[in-house]
């Protein structure tokens, strides 16, 4: 059983866990307004691709709740000032984007004659069905993976692509949750995923909240696990994957690929079919983030390295294609080219 | 013009950079006792394998001199005892063991009719004399490196294996001094290196007080750089090389070299030729040291993972020789098999 990133609270504010707390404490929040679900986006209190894009939804409607007595214009009004204020809390992530026209649009949609509360009650509906169609998605990504984590399966993951980056299971950690649902006794070595540690933070945590055994290991440590042949699978998510299979995740993760490569170790790509951008011909066309550098010189507010020196700190890599066994999507197990992304 | 990681003290204490607080704060001590040595290598407040040994051999002067006035045989003895828990601190690196049986070896060798004190002075000697070899021993290696550094070159190196490791200019780094020195641009990738950091703490600081220009990096990121062809070489240093060329170096090594042989980046391992285990047909005979687990669960009373769950931490992994370009020792640049290793 999974922890639940996200839900509605009784009085239809938007509880999450507080994730930058996390593993040392987990905080709950309700958030009553646009506002507070704009600021735990930007402040990273919940993150992820899918999750947030779910949390912009939600926060769409719990910061439209105390208009429903407005007229029709005024509510669509403020409808789409607060899509504006939850669209502009992080730059990158698509589904945020994604989720927010699609609300604005069925909020439009609605026939002239529906009053506020009645158009709210439609983009209630429709937060709800962003939410209940991830889930669903992670679940079939898990069934598509099922098959490869048979009883006594050592997988290696990277960064957070679980029940706290999504709606639902995760991404790559669905059919790990799959598998121990089924009884299948799984062993997972979580890479720390440096420098924001996501890896050692969030997924050991929702791993051990859920019970399945696993074991965080430094970045560094990978090679030489699968030299010794313990690890038989690794499986990690995407950010955006191109129409030929080259794809971005997190940094670390071409290393992991070229080092399963080189062990002989299956090695999967697990997304929602949402994150593929058929638009992009190949990997070199993905952006790729350089944040701060002191998410590495600086750690809780001790200097880990000297304050004069540079640090280059790109969030994510691209893997190739040609690395991954296979892609794990919502449609089943897949293989470039991608000719079909879902993404309007 | 490189940091000195240990000296004399005017008192004839072992006089030390207490490396735990860099590169925050540049703490030195002056080491009084064999204990207080014994405790600095254990805590690593010393480290690099070259500059242990020599922490020890230093150790077991300090460690002695209040018995200078003891029958030659209790003298004897309590060098045997004091080297015994000088050598218990730290398992992997053979240079430890080498420098107190080098020790031990000079004061039994002595004429029946040295006393203590005597004894005690050949002491001092022969522990000046191991570091003062350890200084030439690095610029040897410097120099059979040298020629791999033309002006314009972008190393990349892992943990330390610098100033900060030895008695001299270091060992990987020991090329870039010399470069550096002669006039050429060097460019510097340090990998941060968990879970602690010596990158990005010890190699990042020793360089930027040298003056050299280094980018630090998240482990994870080295694949990416190599995939980009922005790394010339990569130079990492050894704990351990068997009679074959397999060699013990931090954790992490292992992944470097299967990256660079597959982008085609040259990878030399610089150790000093007292490294070399003749004794040791391969790898596999190397133990490897398996640190606790809160070096990757908790940061500066942080916890960073989970409490409950499981952490491993191989301070070390092992790389096959085939992996390696060459060997820069102080006999020059070299390759396996090493039948005639120095070490008894």
């Amino acid at each position: 059983m999974s922890v639940q990133a996200i839900a509605w609270s009784p009085s239809g504010a938007v509880h999450i866990i507080d994730q930058r707390a996390l593993p040392e404490a987990q905080i709950e929040r309700d958030l009553e307004s646009g506002e507070a679900v704009a600021d735990a986006i930007r402040t990273l209190q919940v993150r992820g691709a899918p999750l947030i894009g779910i949390a912009a939804a939600m926060g769409l409607v719990a910061g439209t709740r105390e208009l429903r007595g407005a007229p029709r214009d005024a509510f669509l009004a403020r409808i789409d000032q607060v899509a504006r204020l939850l669209g502009a809390t992080r730059p990158t992530a698509v589904n945020l984007r994604w989720a927010l026209a699609r609300m604005v649009r069925a909020a439009a949609q609605t026939p002239e004659t529906w009053g506020a509360s009645a158009i709210w009650e439609r983009l209630q509906a429709e937060a709800t069905a962003i939410w209940e169609e991830d889930r669903a998605m992670c679940r079939r990504i898990g069934e598509a993976g099922l098959p490869l984590v048979p009883t006594g399966t050592k997988v290696l993951t990277h960064c957070n692509a679980g029940a706290l980056a999504t709606g639902g299971i995760g991404t790559a950690l669905a059919p790990i949750y799959l598998a121990h649902d089924a009884g299948r006794q799984v062993d997972v070595f979580v890479d720390e995923t440096r420098p924001v540690l996501q890896g050692a933070r969030l997924t050991a945590w929702e791993l051990w909240r859920a019970g399945i055994p696993c074991t965080v290991i430094a970045d560094g440590a990978a090679g030489s696990l699968m030299r010794q042949a313990r690890v038989d699978l690794v499986i990690v998510g995407a950010d955006r994957i191109a129409a030929n299979g080259d794809f971005a995740n997190k940094i670390g993760t071409y290393s992991l690929a070229v080092l399963a490569r080189h062990h002989g170790v299956p090695f999967y790509c697990a997304a929602p079919s949402s994150t593929i951008d058929a638009a992009l011909a190949d990997g070199d066309g993905i952006p790729i983030e350089e944040r701060g550098p002191d998410e590495l010189k600086t750690f809780a507010g001790r200097a880990v390295a000297p304050p004069a020196v540079t640090a280059l700190n790109p969030a994510f890599d691209i893997t190739p294609a040609r690395y991954v066994t296979g892609f794990l999507t919502d449609r089943g197990l897949e293989h470039p080219p991608f000719t079909d992304g879902v993404r309007p």
